[in-house]
């Protein structure tokens, strides 16, 4: 396996949607895929695919392909999603109680453990979720960041208020923060953002279609 | 004005990142902003700025900069969110009934008209949200697309039923799909997908933080 910081960072992207296609294909059943089976239901060549895979390890076997369960599997062990991982949450508005309830994280390897708000009239009211839980002051955050081992965070409060609670979740601790607020948030070496904007993708899908449109 | 084939892709998803940014500065009161001030908020050069915003048009005054308040009316102009959109959703589950929820669109000129679910279970009941609406059968998609106008859907069924929903959206005419189903969806020219997994923002958040937490 070659080492994290001579991996492409698209290479790492990748396997995620190789996992994603793999637990497609096992839901359908299939016991083992081509490198190319599993290019073509992504949209890439089976080199791509193999040189992808080759930075992490060996998973190919001669005459089968991949076993699907086996490289699920490693795939996962890659990643870190092999075992369970702590996320919390910070702002309890809609959208952040929707993520609360939301299904998809539980099987891909992550749990939300604790819900936070900066809204006084919000705190010790209860959540429906996966797992119903008291939403906790932001005052809180360290203690259970460092109890429950939580590295990443999911920031899902106002705009004007995102900065200041991402400086404190990093303060906390978290490490990675997945940033559904529409701003910008700027963080120090060492910590990870991802930001979401559903409203962006929105936009992007409106003029597409509009200029295909314009175009026929 | 560029002719939209001329314009880069990235130029146009810039756009929605200077018109969100904007916002942020107008919610504060600014008045006018430079392209200095603008790229600086979202890391990018201010050259890059005046580079992207004149494949769109001429904006800035001389020794004023960019009024706030007019970028914002005419980015929006190009990207059509000067008009509400109509939206339409299919999979009223936990995620889809998270997004009818979701007051984020609504200020971005999006509006999400109609829900549908394949569940017969479901068919007829009603879903809270920023409008509470009654749930729909597939079978009504096209009607409903075609009377209120709606080019853009949002797909949020399960992995498995998600391409032949898509199917059934373009049949409708939705023309831009934004895809939270944990699959690459098969579309035909001339229509656009958006795709969120939010489990790969997590899982890629988690490998980053784990590789910068390794090399200190």
């Amino acid at each position: 396996m070659a080492k994290p910081e001579q991996i492409p960072t698209p290479a790492v992207r990748r396997l995620s949607l190789y996992l994603r296609q793999l637990d497609t294909f096992r839901a359908a059943d299939r016991r083992t895929v081509s490198s190319k089976d599993l290019g073509r239901a992504l949209g890439l060549s089976d080199a791509q695919v193999r040189k992808d895979l080759a930075y992490f390890g060996q998973f190919g076997h001669p005459g089968i392909g991949y076993r699907v369960g086996e490289l699920i599997l490693r795939l996962r062990g890659i990643l870190g999603t092999d075992k369970m991982s702590n996320v919390l949450l910070v702002g309890a508005g809609n959208l952040g109680r929707a993520l609360l309830a939301f299904r998809g994280f539980r099987k891909r390897g992550f749990q939300i453990v604790a819900a936070f708000d900066g809204d006084p009239g919000k705190i010790g009211t209860d959540v429906a979720g996966v797992e119903p839980m008291r939403i906790l002051p932001i005052s809180e955050l360290s203690r259970v960041a460092s109890e429950r081992a939580v590295r990443i965070g999911i920031l899902s409060v106002p705009a004007q208020a995102a900065q200041q609670v991402a400086d404190d979740m990093i303060a906390a601790g978290i490490r990675g923060i997945l940033n559904f607020a529409p701003v910008t948030i700027l963080v120090p070496d060492g910590v990870a953002v991802s930001s979401v904007d559903l409203a962006v993708h929105l936009e992007q899908l409106l003029v597409q279609q509009r200029d295909y449109h314009t175009d026929a």
